[in-house]
């Protein structure tokens, strides 16, 4: 290699790219925007989010899913179940689905995320950064959550086992404006996530 | 933004059960991985990292910056810079990249990142989740790092106004084996992004 003569340092304190999110938008083909799945224990989130993530492909729609699976065994590791730790949870998962959603991706988040405080916080990241933040609401009867019970988790929170299991002794406070309103006993998986690919589409952030 | 009206995944045959991260590669039409950026404060981390981001983006490869200015005010907004906040930072943020490059981007992350346990840490959190962990060594002199100062934060550690600043007192310990060493004293900043592009090639990640 030969030694350069020229300064390089000469844009070394500017931090802001000169690619941006249309930039990200056109090599893509569609906008970021993140899908901030809510609801019960049991009640579906992930079913529709996986759902989902396959109707997006399909569609050559790059989206990725983010929930307890890869979140509460990664970068919260360190978190427990307190109410502190749990806000710290969410208030995390907010900063990184804000982040892949300035990359572009469609962010499939998915967490029982109880608390209206804990959204709307979430929200705010979001709108704050000029992001599209979209609110679904999984809205499954808790009978039929509770029927279900995949993970068996709804039989130890009656048993005493698990304490503030939210539904049980801990309140699901329900979204009062979600922008998608998904009522699991009026919708199939299918009509769910048609549902929410036609939002997608009206408010053109996917083709 | 320009919306594509082709599907960009035509080729694609979707299996049964969920999106891997083949499929994203399928309809990225490149791997993820993530490039972690490290050197002296001024050694030109965040320059290459904005050059590379370009080269990229023009041959249609979806990459994302993470670095000091979407991290410490974000996610890692309650960290500040004690030994074991600074160790969390960096653990973050090898998380988060983590989820990026299993996301099919190709991430670019530059922090300072001085320590080898640090580092390792990062990598490692990559190797258990078989993703691919490229160290990118920015490999400036301090005199000249010094020279530059675009923050004036060389001038505030001299004068003792910062303690515990890397290079002044506080080690930089280099890496032993990065995957590229970019010598910035011998090549040109389109030089550095060459050789970053054609290894990317080489070892199969983008075309």
């Amino acid at each position: 290699m030969t030694v350069s003569a020229e300064p390089k340092a000469t844009n070394v304190h500017w931090h802001h790219g000169e690619i941006n999110r249309d930039d990200r938008a056109s090599i893509l083909g569609h906008k970021g925007v993140t899908l901030w799945f809510t609801g019960l224990s049991g009640s579906g989130k992930s079913t529709v989010a996986v759902a989902l993530e396959k109707a997006l492909a399909a569609r050559g729609v790059l989206s990725y899913r983010l929930d307890g699976d890869n979140i509460r065994l990664g970068i919260n590791s360190n978190l427990g179940f307190s109410a502190e730790d749990r806000k710290e949870n969410i208030r995390r998962v907010g900063e990184i689905s804000r982040l892949f959603a300035d990359s572009g991706v469609v962010v499939l988040s998915s967490f029982i995320s109880p608390y209206l405080d804990d959204r709307e916080m979430v929200r705010r990241i979001h709108k704050e950064n000029d992001l599209e933040f979209l609110e679904v609401f999984v809205d499954c009867p808790l009978e039929e959550a509770e029927s279900r019970d995949p993970k068996g988790l709804y039989k130890k929170a009656r048993a005493g086992e698990i304490k503030g299991f939210t539904g049980i002794d801990d309140p699901y406070e329900a979204p009062t404006k979600p922008e998608l309103h998904l009522r699991t006993d009026q919708l199939t998986l299918e009509q769910e996530v048609d549902v929410i690919i036609k939002n997608l589409q009206e408010r053109g952030i996917i083709i």
